[in-house]
C-alpha cells in the first residue's frame, strides 16, 4: 500500500460517507458536547515512516473524551506494569460503559481500564503519582503528538464536573471496596479534566502511533512501552476499546481501537499506521456511527487488518 | 393476655435466650459499633393502655441505626402522603440492604424506604423541608417517646461519616437519575447522624406505640398518622422492615417490625402493644439473632400475631 | 360486622367496580386463557361460621392458575413440614414470577413456593409422593370445598403443555442444581394440569377457609394444618402471594392472598372469613386489576385487615 | 521463522511446560471426561505451506468438546451468512459460559456462538438443514483434516446426554423466546454428540488451517469461507473463543483461538499456521492451564502474534 493510495482511499471514504454523517446522534449527556455540529467529518492516517494523509476536518480539534483513557492507561501501565491488573481487569465488560452492576458482583474491581470505572482507577493511580494528574496527561499527549499547545477545554471540563453524579457514584462505590487510594472528589476532578482534552485527528493519530511502532513514538524517538507491553495494550484495545460493542467492532473493522463520545475513534495497524476518524454522530452503543463505517471501508478496501 | 403474663413471659424469654445471646456477630462495619459488648439483652413491651413490662437491659441505650428509618419514613409520609411513593417503592428488594444493582435496573428508584437507598431518599425529603433534618427527627422521637434527652451519639455519627463510601455511592447514583433534590453530601451528613440516635428498648417501644394505636401516640395524644396510613405503614414494615429476611421474619414472628444493625428490633401488634428487643449479635442477614428468637418465642407463647 | 353488611358491601363493590372491569388485560400467554370474556366479575365471602355471601359471577368457574400453588404448597407442607424449606425459600423474589436469574444466583433454590420455580419444586414433591400428583391435588380441593365435581380443564392443560418452554427451562435448570427429584417432563405435566383446575369464587373461598379457621376446614372438620403452620402459610401468602407486587398489595389490601393469571384472587382474614374475587383483566404485574380494587374497597369499608 | 525453528520451539515448550502440566484440574462435569489422565501434553503446528511440527501426545485423540463450536459455527455461517447474527450475537458475554442470566436480560439471543447457548442456536440451524447434524459436522471435520476415520465417542456422548440438564434449560429458555426452530430434545442430542468428537492436535490444527489461509483448506483446496468471512470468524474467535477469559487470553497470547474443556486449544496466525495444544488440566475459567502457558510461550519466543 503506497502513500498515494492512502490519500486516494481517504478521499473516496470521505465522498462515500455522506449518507452516514447525519445518521447518528450527537452526545448530549453534558451540554457542552451537544453544541457540536453533527456533520463534521475528518480522518487522518499517519504511517510509521512519518507520512501523513488527511481528509475533511482532520485538523479541527474536538473533545477526545474516552480516547483519553488510552493515554491515561498507557501512563499508568508505564508506572505500575502488570501490577496495574491487580486493581483493574482485562476482560470485556458485557455491560454498558457506566454500569455499577458489574462492580457490585466483582467486589469493586472494574472489568477493564476503558470503561468509566476502570478509567477512574487508572486516574487514581495517576493522582497518587502526580501533583496534577491532568497536567501530567496533557504533557504526555503533547510529547507523543509533538504539538505543544494541546490542552483541555475548561468549559467542557466544568460541564463534565457539573454532570458527574454517576461517575461520583462509581468512585465512592470502588472506595467502599478499598479500590481507590485518593479522595473520590480529587479523582473525579482530574478525570473530568482529562476527558475534556481537545485534539484533532492528525494529532491523535500521531499520539497513538507508538502502538503501531513497537512502543517507540516516531515523533521524538521516545520509548513509551517495551514491545511486549505494546502488543498487550493493543490486545486490550481490541477486546475492550469500543464499549460494549467491541465484538462487533472487531468483526467489522479488525483493528485495535479506542473510541470516545466526542465522536473520535483512533485505531492502529501494527507495523503500518495509526488512523483517527471523527464524526460526532453516535450509534446506540456510543461509538461514532460514520466513524466505524469509515474504518470498515478502510480495512475492506485495503484488505489490511490484523487478521 | 394480662399484664402479669407479659412480665412473666419476658422473664421466661430472658432466661431461655441465654444460648442465643452470643451466637451472633456484632456489627463491625463502623468501628464505634464494634465496641459494644455482645452479650447485652433487653426487651420491653409497652401496651396501648400504658403498661410497661421490661427485662434485662431494657433501659440501656444503644445505637438504633436503621430503626431510625421507621421514624424518618413516618415524618416524610406525614409531609408528602402517597406522593412519597413516586420517589421510592413499596416492594421487598430481594437483594441486600445496600445493593446498587436494583437501582441501576429500576432507574434510580429504590424498592422501599427501609433499605439504605430508600432511606436516603426519605432523608432527602426531610433535608428539603427542615433546616436540620437530624434535629427534626430527634425532636420527633423525643415527642413520641416522651423522653426529652434522646439524642444522637456524635462519635457514632462521625464514625458513620468516615465509613459512608457505599452510601455516598448510592446517593450520587440516585442523583444521576434525578432522584435526589438536595446535595448528596448534605443528605449523607443528616443520614449518618440520624442512624446514630441512641435509645433504649423502653424508649423505642414507646416511640413506636402509635403504630399499635391507630396512629395516635398514647404518650401525648398526638395524632401521628390517620388510621389508614398507620395500617399502610405497618404493612410496609411487614414486607420490608427486616432487610432481605422479611419473608422469613414474617413466617417466624408474624409482626410488623423494623430492625437495625445495632441489634435492636421494634415490632407492633395492632391494638395491643409495641415491643422492642435488643441483642447486639447479628445473623447473616444483619438482624439481631437473639432478637428474632425472642420475638418468635413471644408470639409462640402468646399465640398472638397478626395472622 | 354482620352477615347483612357483607352482602350489602359486596353489592356496593359490584356496583362501583364497573369502570375497573375492562381496564385490565386478559392473559394471553396461552391461547385457551385468551378466550375468556374480559368483563366477568364475581366475588364471594365465606365466613368461618359457614355463611356465604356472593355477587355477580361468583358461581362461574374459571381457571385458577397460580391459585393452585396455594393448595399444592399446603399439601407439600403437610407431607414435609419445615423440611420443605430446604428446597424452596420463604422470601419475596424481587423479580418477575418466571425469572431464571434468581435461580442462577442462588444455586437453583427458588425464593418461595408461589413463584413458578418454587411451585415446580412443590409439584416435584407431590410427584414423588403420589402416582398422579394432579389427581391428588384435585381430590384435595374437592375435599376442602366440599364439591366433588371440581376438575382440571383438559383443553387448558393441553394449551399450557404446548406453551411450557419457560417452565421446562426452569425445571431443567433446577435439575442441573440437583433440586428436582423426578424427571422434568413428569413434573411439567403435573404442573400444567394443576394450573388448569377450574373453580368458582364460592368454591375457592370455601377451599381456602381453613386458613381463616386455625387450620381446620369448616366444610368437613378436617384438620389441614396445625394452628402454627396455618399462621406461617398465611405469612408466606402475605409476603409472596401476589408475584412481584406483594408489597403494594399488602399496603393497599392488608390481607394474605394468592392470585392467578386467570383473574382470581383468594384472600383470608384470620378468624373471620375467606374471600375470593374474579375479574379476568390483569394489571402489569399479572394480578387482577379489578380484583385488587375490590379487595381494597372491602378492607377500606369494613376497616378490617390484619393490621 | 523456518520449519526447523518451529520444531525446536515446540520441543523447548514441551520441556519447559512440565511444572504446569499437573497444576490444572481435569474437567469432571461428566464422568467420562474425568477418566482422562491429567499429565498428557501434546502440541502441533501445521503451516499454510503444509509443514507439520509436533511434540508429545500430538497424535493422541482427545474429546474436542467446545472446539466443535468453531466447526459448527463455520458450517452455519456457510449456510446463513450474516443472517446468522439475527439469532446470535457477536459480543463477549462477560459471564460464565453456561449462564442463563444474559439470555433473560437479552430476550433469548445468546451473546455469541461460542458460549453454550449460542452453540445451541448454531446446532439448531444445522438440525434444520441436515437430517443428522452431528454426522454433517463429523463429515465436515473429516474433509477439513483429511482424516476419514474421525468420529464422535459414543460413551462420551451418552455421558454428556445424561448430564445435560443445564443445556436443556438453555434450549427450552431460548425456545420460550422463539429462538429455537427444532425441538429442544433433538438439538440437545446433536449438540452432545458433536461435543464428543475425538481428534488429535495434528488433526485439529489441520482442520483449522483454512482460517490461516484466507478461507481455503490446504488439505483439499476446498474454499470453506470467502476471505472476508474468514477474517470475521477469526475476529469472533479472538473476542469470544476462550469463554469469559477472552480478554486475558488475547492479552497473553494474542492469537484467535477456541478452547474446549477436554483441554484442547486451537489457534491460528493468519497467513502462517494453525496450532493446537492439548493438556487436560483446566484453570478456573475452563481453559487448559498448560495450554495457555504453552501458547503464550510460543508467541513470546517467536514474537509473532496478530499485534
Amino acid at each position: 500500500m503506497t502513500g498515494q493510495n492512502y490519500q486516494a482511499i481517504l478521499e473516496r471514504i470521505h465522498r462515500d460517507i455522506t449518507p452516514w454523517r447525519t445518521a447518528g446522534r450527537v452526545a448530549d449527556y453534558i451540554p457542552e458536547l451537544a453544541t457540536v455540529r453533527a456533520d463534521h467529518f475528518g480522518m487522518a492516517i499517519v504511517t510509521v515512516d512519518g507520512q501523513v494523509y488527511r481528509t475533511g476536518d482532520a485538523d479541527v480539534r474536538f473533545s477526545i473524551q474516552s480516547i483519553s483513557k488510552l493515554f491515561a492507561c498507557t501512563l499508568a501501565f508505564q508506572l505500575l506494569g502488570d501490577a496495574l491488573w491487580k486493581r483493574v481487569g482485562r476482560e470485556p465488560s458485557g455491560t454498558a460503559f457506566n454500569s455499577l452492576v458489574q462492580l457490585e458482583f466483582e467486589a469493586g474491581k472494574p472489568r477493564n481500564p476503558f470503561i468509566n470505572a476502570g478509567a477512574l482507577v487508572v486516574t487514581d493511580v495517576l493522582c497518587r503519582r502526580f501533583v496534577q494528574a491532568e497536567t501530567a496527561l496533557v504533557n504526555f499527549v503533547r510529547r507523543l503528538s509533538g504539538v505543544p499547545d494541546i490542552d483541555y477545554d475548561l468549559r467542557v471540563a466544568q460541564s463534565e464536573l457539573a454532570h458527574a453524579e454517576r461517575n461520583r457514584a462509581m468512585a465512592h462505590f470502588m472506595a467502599s471496596f478499598g479500590n481507590l487510594e485518593m479522595p473520590a472528589d480529587a479523582v473525579i476532578d482530574a478525570y473530568c479534566r482529562q476527558c475534556a482534552i481537545s485534539m484533532s485527528c492528525v494529532e491523535l493519530a500521531r499520539a497513538a502511533l507508538f502502538l503501531a511502532n513497537g512502543g517507540v513514538s516516531p515523533a521524538n524517538g521516545e520509548r513509551v512501552l517495551d514491545a511486549s507491553s505494546t502488543k498487550r495494550l493493543s490486545a486490550l484495545m481490541l477486546t475492550c476499546g469500543t464499549y460494549d460493542a467491541a465484538g462487533d467492532f472487531v468483526y467489522r473493522v479488525g483493528l485495535p481501537a479506542k473510541s470516545g463520545v466526542g465522536g473520535g475513534i483512533v485505531a492502529v495497524l501494527p507495523g503500518e499506521f495509526a488512523v483517527c476518524v471523527w464524526s460526532p454522530g453516535l450509534d446506540a452503543t456510543g461509538n461514532s456511527l460514520a466513524g466505524i463505517q469509515a474504518l470498515e471501508t478502510l480495512t475492506s478496501i485495503t484488505e489490511r487488518s490484523i487478521f
